[in-house]
């Protein structure tokens, strides 16, 4: 699609200029943008608008109540448009003890930079930015129109996003939205199309005012015995979710997405096995249908459950406490408050009114984006270009991010990429990332661009 | 029984020595015990030896290869003999901080002496040889044989005495015997009879090298998960232990002890769940039945369980090991080994075959012991008159002490009653004794001895 001699100059300036793209991400890497603990974000937006404004992009911030996003557009004068979503907060970088050089002081070391949002999400609007400025450089011109929303709040669930969207909806028109990242299956790069809700709860039992000897077990009640029964009625041994109406508003996969998902490789479960000590997966699922169950099962995890004395030597105590932490990743269209719901009374109807439910979280819905085939192809083969191998699609990767706003709101094909890679350490301290993850993935994102254009984009 | 001139006698020596008592008893706290460290044992055994031969008790030391316990004799030419089985180790006294005095400095104060030891079980030796001096001081004799069997290391579980006592049984010949101590239920006293045997367990399940991000759950095992189902598996919702043959071999309660049972009052419900806030109990147990399930049920509890996070914040993380505690209170003839080794065919014919089960202790074994109804409405009737109430009898205490020799490799008729109190704090930090409580069981225990000789024991 995009002509080999052009695909060959980009690759030369990207080359000539990595070190002018690296400073770039130190420059953004080096502002502190902590949005849970309000650090440097108001200084970050107005850093990220001076990048922005210093490669032509006509700027505005969306007003909101919380921490307000930056748009921005290139109108390059095309038929068609992308808008590309990413945001500049970052993660708290506690531990800071485990940090070998300080989060805000990007350093390059044994081929990686490291800071605090080197890969997500810096890393990622400096690779879209250095692929649009090589563009550029090489043709002249931009081969389609580009619209930027960095939202400043999505390590804490953007919550002013939706509202903001269905307010701009017409402003973030676009033909495709292209979301900030993913991750490796291995170092087999990843395009996602979806992603999952989450909802996370707590389960409290308390049975009485205090603990008792154990010796009191044939009589008294034991918060731990009703936390293990309440947890069991949950999900039986196989895996499956025994939750009263969990699966009734599950959306039956489009024939595209389950075409899609029989093209993709399958796992290799005897390197898992054997990589991870594991004996069995859920449900002794096998190879075939390893990716969809994956892919596209609800799920129910136990984060973690606790009750009464496990540490050093025993103690026979009969517990009148126990807490348990449950995530439920849900798919297209189960909804995270009626789950909180029906969990609710699937443990009232079974005599668990001993169980208190907390509900923690509902982080983002579920969303399961229209395909695009074409424009699909295109970042196939622009990953392929970059990275030297074909990457998997993901219908719905298990997320929390929220590709829904895209695809409910926007009513937009929506596909992720980004730099992220399992040894980058996201939200962990040490965060980095490989220079030449980082070359790659401008290359693609300049690819990309380039084949969206020639392959129809252009006026 | 008595007569009630010297009942007043005796009491009256009793108000007056008081202070001597508890002089004698701190001299005993004074000396640390501690079995589990190794800690005074031998310091402690002579000056058991001391004492007891100041009292003209007939003494020796029963060799093993741990702790040898102190045999005493106290030979008043009577028919009739009493064992007394008590022991002269403590539990550790960590942790110290919580001490308000050292826990080795005994020291009075609010009508109470606090020190490790105070009740357990140095307050109960010390109570019963108060008792004969009492009596030897009043009458001049004593009523009947008594022989003492003071134990070095029952707090680590007595490794040596079930050799030694079938070693020794001649020397330990004994129409009845009384064990060291028991618990109140409230402030009543409780008489026992017999105890169940204890065995403890971890169980720990393993089913990765390392923990998942919880948006696998959908196909890589969790071990939590795995407990869950494993612990669901062992017990019902009603308190029903589903453990494959574990109430097989539960010996059904002799008449006797199904006529003691229906004797005592019935347990006030209503005040227990306003006292601690309890909804409900085992299987609805109603009062009715409570004291019968209370005792003569065994019981599966699980002290501890614990996987994955539970701490602040969340962590979306799914566990890849597991652990609960399971502790089980075994009545006659039931055994412990043999439980152990039911729950492990249990959980492996249910394909729990990656939950491992550690055996922690074997504490005891159970025992129900032959019932003499003149003895026991003797110690009843003493009980009365140090306490000025009625006691409960209790044919199978919940509690590990290894009463099962008295009964079993003896085969006596064994019955236990001490000092013990909730507000003494038996094994805990500022362990003590109420001084009104310590009077009143010289006071029982002289009665008893009277009782028990005035009754038929004289030669």
């Amino acid at each position: 699609m995009v002509e080999p001699k052009l695909r060959q100059a980009v690759a030369k300036y990207v080359r000539e200029h990595q070190d002018e793209f690296i400073e770039r991400l130190k420059r953004f890497c080096r502002q502190p943008s902590v949005s849970s603990q309000d650090l440097g974000i108001d200084e970050m937006r107005e850093l990220v608008l001076r990048e922005l404004q210093a490669d032509g992009v006509a700027t505005r911030v969306l007003p909101c109540e919380t921490a307000p996003p930056v748009y921005g557009e290139l109108q390059a004068g095309r038929s068609k448009t992308i808008l590309l979503y990413n945001h500049f907060d970052v993660q708290p970088p506690e531990p800071l003890a485990e940090w070998t050089t300080p989060p805000f002081e990007p350093t390059v070391r044994d081929g990686r930079l490291y800071a605090r949002g080197a890969t997500d999400n810096k890393g990622n609007i400096v690779a879209r930015l250095s692929a649009l400025q090589a563009i550029k450089h090489v043709i002249g011109e931009y081969p389609i129109n580009v619209k930027f929303l960095i939202d400043g709040e999505e390590e804490v669930n953007s919550p002013s996003l939706p509202a903001l969207a269905r307010e701009y909806r017409d402003l973030l028109e676009a033909d495709w939205v292209l979301w900030e990242d993913t991750l490796r299956e291995g170092d087999v790069p990843v395009i996602s199309l979806g992603s999952k809700a989450i909802c996370t709860l707590e389960l409290r039992c308390k049975t009485a005012s205090t603990d008792f000897h154990s010796a009191f077990a044939g009589v008294y009640p034991s918060a731990a015995w009703r936390m293990v029964h309440a947890l069991a009625s949950m999900k039986d041994a196989d895996g499956k979710i025994l939750i009263d109406g969990f699966y009734d508003d599950v959306r039956k996969p489009s024939p595209a997405f389950q075409k899609l998902q029989k093209e993709q490789p399958e796992v290799d479960l005897e390197a898992i096995t054997k990589k991870f000590g594991i004996r069995r997966f859920v449900g002794n699922v096998g190879a075939q249908d390893f990716r969809r169950q994956y892919v596209a099962s609800p799920t129910c995890n136990i984060s973690g459950v606790s009750s009464g004395y496990t540490g050093k030597g025993s103690k026979n105590v009969l517990p009148a406490e126990a807490r348990a932490r449950v995530d439920m990743r849900l798919v297209p269209d189960q909804d995270a408050q009626k789950a909180y719901e029906l969990l609710c009374r699937h443990l009232k109807k079974r005599g668990f009114d001993d169980i208190e439910v907390i509900p923690d979280r509902y982080g983002s819905k579920a969303s399961m984006s229209a395909i695009d085939e074409r424009a699909l192809d295109v970042l196939v083969k622009a990953v392929e270009c970059g990275y030297g191998c074909k990457p998997i699609v993901e219908s719905i990767s298990s997320g929390g991010t929220p590709m829904w706003i895209a695809a409910e709101i926007l009513g937009k094909p929506v596909m992720a990429f980004g730099v992220g890679h399992p040894s980058h350490r996201t939200h962990a301290p040490n965060e980095n990332v490989m220079l030449s993850e980082f070359s790659a993935q401008i290359l693609t994102m300049a690819e990309f661009f380039l084949g969206l254009g020639t392959d129809g984009g252009t006026a």
